[in-house]
């Protein structure tokens, strides 16, 4: 019913996460609809994003391809001792706009989840454990989600830590109401954590 | 923060439909993920679309760069009498799985909306006029979606109809309880429209 190049585009875009036949089809159109100089922008971010953006090696962060390591880490006002360790590259981007931060991140590539076949030897983590040896790393941030698998994760970099006999301090980010919400709309299990951490007045 | 390769990609992203900035990071970061050869596939899938894809100069519904007319126009078995006007190409999709209808189409490419800056003369209007003329159209099916934008570009098309002098017959598609729909999560304007448009049993 459709022309082949079509399908095909509507295909390619049915791939990208949660897109479904229907919002593909949206994509194809709104695309058809821009002129060709800017159809190909488009095509040539995506066909040269592999040459253009690679992993830090270290962190696996994102970086461009003039880049060594991460400018987050290669970086003498970063406390290489203190370490935050997050799911995907771009969780990086709103923790950094906090400017609270002034430690190295680590980038474990996603969480375990033996459902959708992620696990533990998918993940950085064994590039984890050999950064804290070689960077004397004092303070480990999980700041992986705060769902079951993230909780999950944190818990096997723990042991992981345990096994390796490697003493470091480790911690999660607070757990509580986030702003502008009222008590009213919050969950159980946000609010159970807001009371067990609350704080002296 | 991020490398500019993928800011760009990330800003190209954006201009999708419904697409914010958090989305475009994740379909980004699945893009990265995936092999070179399928970036190659998807890049080259939206550069040529232009080139590979065309609209159908009478009836404006998606077509191959080697089709002159849409097939469902140039085809004996299909009705020039009846035209269901639809307000996008993907529109005939649905419709044309229920092997119900025998007629030909006409895209309008929208609806009037004068909020979204969609004007009546930006829509395939004075097309269709033509159409209902030369093709002796002796019923149109107004299939525009049913909300305010598809009820008033109805309205126009039957106002402009009257204008020129053509007398043809205008139906709108029914409008009642969807299958499947339990009676007590139906909205009261659908339960109006069903109660209205009760057949005998």
């Amino acid at each position: 019913m459709l022309p082949k190049a079509l399908d095909d585009l509507i295909e390619s875009l049915s791939l990208l996460p949660g897109v479904g036949p229907r919002t593909a089809e949206r994509y194809a159109w709104a695309l058809f609809k821009r002129p060709q100089n800017k159809l190909d922008e488009i095509a040539d971010s995506i066909s040269s994003l592999h040459k253009r953006v690679k992993l830090c090696p270290k962190t696996f962060a994102l970086i461009s391809e003039e880049e060594n390591v991460s400018p987050l880490y290669d970086n003498d006002r970063r406390d290489k001792a203190i370490v935050m360790v997050v799911e995907q590259p771009f969780d990086i981007i709103p923790l950094e706009k906090t400017s609270k931060f002034n430690g190295t991140y680590h980038v474990l590539g996603g969480a375990i989840s033996p459902i959708d076949g992620i696990h533990a030897s998918d993940l950085k983590i064994s590039e984890l454990i050999a950064r804290v040896k070689d960077d004397k790393v004092e303070e480990l941030i999980l700041a992986t989600n705060a769902n079951i698998e993230g909780e999950s994760t944190a818990l096997y970099i723990q042991k992981r830590l345990e096994e390796a006999g490697l003493k470091v301090k480790m911690t999660r980010l607070a757990r509580g109401l986030p702003t502008g919400v009222d008590l009213a709309y919050a969950d159980q299990i946000t609010l159970s954590h807001a009371f067990d951490g609350r704080k002296e007045f």
